[in-house]
């Protein structure tokens, strides 16, 4: 446990970073040399993260371009750290400093006062889920590296409130869902009869000025067996550390997850074929921590967003209550903005755990 | 990702032993000096996650007495790595010489043998759950060490198959099980009444050479504001992996989990008080990552056991299914067995995130 | 092991950045929060290191001005990572352009060629002292803030060439010399009849197209009793990592250092005052790996540069030896620039053995 | 900074245990499976650091017999950590209680008792020398493991007092002195005349009761180009720390060392041969950090032993400086004995750099 701004071990990302500094990056060390960067399409799956695509997110306006500033020479990879800075565009400073002196109820206000004394309590600072855009960068990258050796992933919404998809993909051998059924709504739930219902309940939610909780699946086919140290550094607890790091985060589960309580060993007992692969698939491509070459899926809990645009009540550092109102522009539902957050936590992962693994072939 | 045998950063376990070697045991690094450890105190901590305690869990016989080999002097701590060993009393190798060359389903006996080519195959190796009685010294003298803090924590199991208990501790400011109610029943589940339910739906699936899953909850007061880091290394993705690192773990959640994702924001959010705690918990304890002073609860769930007393099929290494016959004393059920080791990796993750926190007052 | 661009652990510096790149930075984790930064004598300090200060260093300019990105609110410290750049003003990447294919020889061209395959030629990439540029802003921060620890240190050339200072503060309980007397020459030592040699020594040296090594001491006042940790992390061997890891440096020595190979132990021994100080101080404030109050002494030495302004003879990429001309402004010698950089590394080491030396206080 | 008794990365050696505590030990992680490891050529190796191999080294009986408890299946290693004791057979704790409440001069002692408040005592406890036996065992393990890559080393006496080889090997491509010639005397130098010449200046400062310091060089063949990383983890930059990890180092250099102060550039380069190969070797086979496939070579300075069997004075407890009479058996010159562990330390560095590298290939 460092003061917890790197993640990873071989690939190691290290970001910095406040929601309105002056600019928000990180430092991608350990990445393989010699990869050819399609930074268009990283443009592009930043551009997921990123508010204001539809009228159910966030109208911020956050144009987030990546600017790298070293580690990427005539177009690839030198294997010496890549830097990279992101401008903050939108430092609306004001639109906070009615709540300089309040800390908000189930936001990160209060702990950082008593962690740190002095805080940067411009939209929550370094607590922001806008630090996520670092992730999302070197993430982005992993993702295009990882195809490179046949690993592919994505992730999807499964639920919002209490309209859940049925796990269809639970046993399957393929990406259940293309990237076009996942991104044909902008609640990225890909079934389509479902989405169009999430899409009613959001944005009833943020008429209300509420807010509503979400979950999110991700699936990854092509891993190789073998990735992933026992004991301490199981596959899926390194998963679940970098799931559990992101803002809102609540829960995580992989393979049957939940599910396996009520289960009992004959009906969960994933039965091998002559290849090696299992007939089922609720070990969700991972035994004993380790790779087992089958698809690897998991899934994500988030809560409700806390900022509601509605009156509540929150600590002023004098110790008394006061009433405050949301103001500006948040989201009613964060799990569609945080599919590629899940995804660039994935990759970066598993990308770790591959040159790990090929330290010893 | 190191190779998987070690875990925390300034207080550092690291462990080694397979199921049937010579001895299992560990070396803890960064433990306070000068602290009076209770003995006695940790060996019966230890003998709860042995096996056959009762009729409901294997009658396997560990004996498992820790033997300090340093760091240890005149009964204090004096700073220096505590060096300890279990040595195995029981080999019975010929066991498992059934298994050599098939690997079980749902086991680790492929995935190892992938990854490493060659493999101690009595009794899983390393993959067994045998390792955790390493954990569970280690984390008992945590538990120790954080009483003198005013940190107090629990565990114990609230589900068996679908046998689960309301959870009445969400909101609680105490803890809300005694030890002597937890251990009254064999079960470790503390409300009598269902214990006894979870009691006899272990035996059924026992007899009918099955196994069955189930799930602990873990609850720790006394924790101060402040434990965690920001962004990677948030206390409760410690917690998480931490957790998923144990055997047979599919899923973690800690305050609301799960069921925050059918919340509201304005139902999920935990009001202030004029002191600073609040007047529901569903944050479990831990705003942005940081302890807010608040009770911290998690829920961990737990697969069947993969061994099953009934017939099943292994994978040959000449590449053929074969039919299999369990063999040996093996839990039907392994949650009452875990909930010390969930308690140790809690205690580890908890102390060692007060060490970090504490380099900074 | 990671990949190389992060140091320390509680304290933890990650840097970026090539020669010619687009710019250079870093990320300083860790930094305690409060701290009131005194960016004028941030900026001054790093002026220190820059080329051009005088006619014995190269004349290349570089402007060095720092921008600091997070991490620092109000001039005061957040206790979040600091992120920070350094645009790169003077990209001549012309200048390189005769060296594309050639390694030179003593440099790293060829073994990052070979490690990386893909290499970033210009001015030498990630391998350029350039780099040591992150280094000095985070190391000035730190001496910064261990100076309202009551530590003080400062570095000074103790030999150039053959020129060398008889070492009068081995025993010395103050620093020896103030920064007026080290800065008095463009050598940077503060002997003043030495350092005029020396300068005539480099004029002459560099009017040759050659260069000469030299050697740099530093001095540690204030250091409290019990910062290092035993065996593997003694504070001299993270001392001698930290200088080591700076360019040219060819090796570390500290308290008597080499000297007490000729020495016995009657000599060597330094006995104690009813304080628990020494009468003297051959064991460099450092026993058994752990500061002991006394000064803190240690010596580094550099090679000569490996760019020489005279013919000399580059592997090309073909595999024949060529012909090559050094162009561009280098330095004939290097330690006087080093001396910031010998300064940082050490206080880096210093606050992060202080912070863990502070966990369990 | 971890609290220091962990070494390594990818490969990670965790050491524990006092000079008369039960037993000491420690755990390989991460060492590559399916190795037959030779133990008996492992115990014949960790004979040559153990005392009273001789009458110039101390008569003190260490029997010092390893017992692997886990990793090694059917002689071979199995990929999952390896364990491993020597149990302390000779605890004359009686011996040290003259000095429990005495710090020696020159010791640990008064650091430690600063640093943990409770120590313990008995023979220095864990600053005790004899700590490095867990080293050599892992070290033993790694030499065997390097050299099935082709990879050898060893280590050798070049210094006692101001007794000195010339260095005749800084421009070898070859191992310099075979096992034999640096076994044939028990001072481990390889000049049979200078051998003598130490062996007589040991006998004589012993009669004294005094003691001497000393040197070693080591020389490492076979290492492929590219091991080692750039910035903060430079090949010879964990080398040195390694060396400056073990107890009485006070000082290391590679390749040149503190000669190349005295050098200019035009002699000091080592320019290139067509095949990539150079003629001299004053880079000491690394260059910007990483190696360049000539031989490594390196020297490590160690004190004269502090504890002298002659009269001295300590601190006691109570602030009085008090006569003490150093008792016993010790060496009057450490360095034959440290040559294993120079060579131990060496091959933990180089393997773990392996390792690291081959997860790039």
């Amino acid at each position: 446990m460092s003061s917890g701004s790197s993640f990873g071990s071989l690939l190691r990302l290290s970001t910095f970073g406040e929601s309105h500094g002056k600019a928000l990056g990180g430092i991608i060390d350990g990445f393989p040399p010699g990869f050819e960067v399609d930074t268009d399409r990283l443009q592009a799956f930043l551009a997921k993260r990123k508010p204001g695509q539809s009228k159910i997110v966030t109208q911020r306006k956050e144009d987030d371009e990546v600017r790298f500033l070293s580690g990427i020479f005539e177009g690839k990879t030198t294997g010496t750290p890549i830097g990279f800075i992101i401008e903050n565009q939108n430092q609306k400073s004001k639109d906070y400093s009615h709540i300089k002196d309040v800390s908000r109820p189930s936001h990160a206000d209060e702990t950082y006062k008593q962690k740190y004394g002095h805080r940067d309590y411009r939209g929550g600072g370094r607590s922001s889920a806008r630090e996520t855009v670092a992730r999302v960068v070197a993430g982005g990258l992993a993702i295009q590296y990882l195809e490179t050796l046949g690993i592919h992933l994505n992730a999807f919404v499964d639920q919002v409130g209490s309209l859940r998809m049925p796990n269809t993909w639970m046993h399957e051998t393929q990406l259940q869902f293309s990237e076009e059924q996942i991104e044909h709504s902008p609640t990225r739930c890909p079934d389509k009869h479902l989405a169009a219902e999430m899409e009613q309940l959001i944005s009833e939610t943020k008429k209300q000025g509420d807010t509503i909780g979400g979950a999110i699946s991700c699936q990854v086919i092509g891993v190789p067996t073998g990735l992933g140290e026992p004991v301490f550094e199981k596959l899926h607890a390194n998963l679940g550390k970098a799931m559990l790091s992101i803002n809102a985060v609540k829960g995580f589960e992989y393979g049957a997850g939940f599910e396996a309580i009520g289960m009992n060993g004959s009906e969960h007992n994933d039965a091998f074929k002559e290849d090696g692969s299992t007939t089922s698939n609720f070990s969700g491509g991972i035994q004993g921590g380790i790779s087992n070459g089958m698809p690897i899926h998991f899934r994500v809990a988030f809560k409700p967003v806390a900022t509601l645009l509605q009156k509540t009540e929150g600590l002023h550092a004098d110790g008394k209550i006061v009433e405050m109102q949301g103001k500006g522009r948040h989201d009613a539902c964060v799990v569609p903005r945080a599919v590629p957050i899940v995804e660039a936590m994935c990759a970066l992962t598993l990308l770790d755990a591959y040159l790990h693994f090929k330290a010893y072939q």
